[in-house]
């Protein structure tokens, strides 16, 4: 099965106590399409402006990814600059230039329409719902969003849950959305929206799924030097909806192996900077730190 | 095997946003007790006022712990009082009374030196290594502390860490004793200095264990409402240790066993004020939970 993701591709800049980067590759499509591209074919709607540098998503279609949907326009490309502290919590926008993307208008190309899988990354709600309404009938849609949309078109997110099966948020932003502390109750909340599937992210203390029926937790993998933190939200729905994609069965077990080839995915993004960290992995790393993670939580 | 823990038992004084409640049964040695109680016979070393309401240890007595060293002295009992905001972690000190526990002398009465195991709770650690002088040879030690200790007895509580198998804090407790923010980095700081065990408890994040050769993780069991977190991190030890005691078996399968029982018993604890949650749990009710953690953290 393939994937459709509508999001960015941008230029990041990123500054750690360690180093600093400059108008490196970023953006939540990219992070995504890189992780997810592991697993089965990619198809990207973004928007970039004609100062792009195409050339560094070349090993982006190499694997696969189609960028069809990528619309070059005269203006600049969106530009985001943070600075972490010695904490990966710890971050602050330095810069939000949108650029072209302000005026980005998701129109998916002809050929995109009966995309299997979709992605609506952390875009306006409002284009997140033209998207859906251009996408005939996906097997599994999935959406993420930030805490400036829950701040600003939070009626338009919250109808959107409704149509979405799989969301996708961290736990600041179940919080904010729901206004419950507890993850248990935020979680119900999105269910009773008709959500399917909530998805938390936790960072460092890893993920939790949950359904009407069931719950399921798993830690972050250890890593023992975060270098940068961007993206690895983006990368954990690639690696999440990669494996669904490859394995099309949607059942609460995969669901499951699902969520885990997703940390791993946000495990490789977090040691490097940029995407870097998603280049060059082979399957082996992959299967690997898979199984690295079921030997480090089980307890027989 | 027995269990010797030297701690406090103390009165206190809990305020959450739902209910308050006055000089209820507390104290680490009490917490402690109460989870072990339920899989070895657990034997008490601690100071209290004559002001104590002793009949409430009525409870732990039926449960085969010996209060032989409970030492009752002139004067008031601890007593702490502390507020809770809409977030468990959110902690505020508003009264430490030691009373007779800041002249305790832990003295260990001559049956108890043969113990099995010993839990150095989080007392003085001048006091902790007084007790591991008067303890003869015991199979497991392990000692907990408090943010108080590590800025004022650093070096002690460090020297303490090679005497004892297994460390068992809290993850800023972890960050603060080693100066650093990665508790992977963290444990092997502690490891380096003679620990056999590291045990990092994250509250609603679960809890890690770190040995030489091996990486365990597992998360909080999934308590939709905290009405309590007071006593959550020895009822942890308590669950530890005691499951280890009643097994004899420090295998590491048999260590991961114990971190997700001694989850089991915090699960508990924080559903109730003081040590509410343990008063009259089955061994099934236990049993359930366990089950719950592996149905919960299964991937297949």
């Amino acid at each position: 099965m393939n994937i459709l993701v509508v999001g960015s591709v941008a230029l990041d800049t990123v500054e750690t106590p360690v180093q600093k980067v400059t108008d490196v590759l970023g953006g939540s499509a990219t992070y995504f399409a890189a992780a997810a591209s592991y697993f089965s074919p990619v198809r990207v709607v973004a928007a970039v402006g004609e100062d792009f540098p195409l050339q560094e998503l070349d090993f982006l279609k190499e694997k696969e990814v189609d960028f069809t949907g990528l619309q070059i326009r005269k203006g600049k490309s969106f530009r985001w600059a943070g600075r972490y502290g010695s904490h990966p919590n710890d971050r602050q926008t330095l810069l939000l230039e949108p650029g072209v993307f302000s005026q980005f208008q998701p129109t998916i190309p002809e050929q995109y329409r009966d995309s299997d899988l979709l992605f609506l990354a952390n875009i306006d709600p409002e284009l997140q719902l033209r998207v859906l309404e251009q996408v005939s009938s996906p097997r599994l849609s999935c959406c993420d969003t930030i805490d400036h949309w829950i701040r600003t078109k939070r009626e338009v997110l919250l109808r959107n849950l409704a149509q979405v099966g799989v969301v996708i948020l961290n736990d600041s932003e179940m919080q904010e959305l729901t206004e419950e502390l507890s993850l248990i109750k935020a979680s119900k909340v999105v269910l009773s929206r008709g959500a399917k599937i909530v998805i938390v992210k936790k960072g460092e203390h890893g993920a939790v799924m949950f359904t009407r029926n069931a719950f399921f937790s798993v830690p972050a993998y250890p890593v023992e030097s975060v270098s940068d933190p961007t993206g690895a939200g983006d990368s954990f729905a690639g690696g999440f909806l990669g494996y669904l994609a490859q394995t099309g069965d949607f059942d609460q077990i995969n669901l499951r192996r699902a969520v885990v080839y997703g940390s791993v995915m946000a495990s490789f993004t977090v040691e490097k900077f940029s995407v870097d960290g998603l280049k060059e992995l082979t399957c082996d790393q992959i299967e690997e730190r898979f199984a690295r993670f079921k030997q480090i939580t089980h307890f027989g």
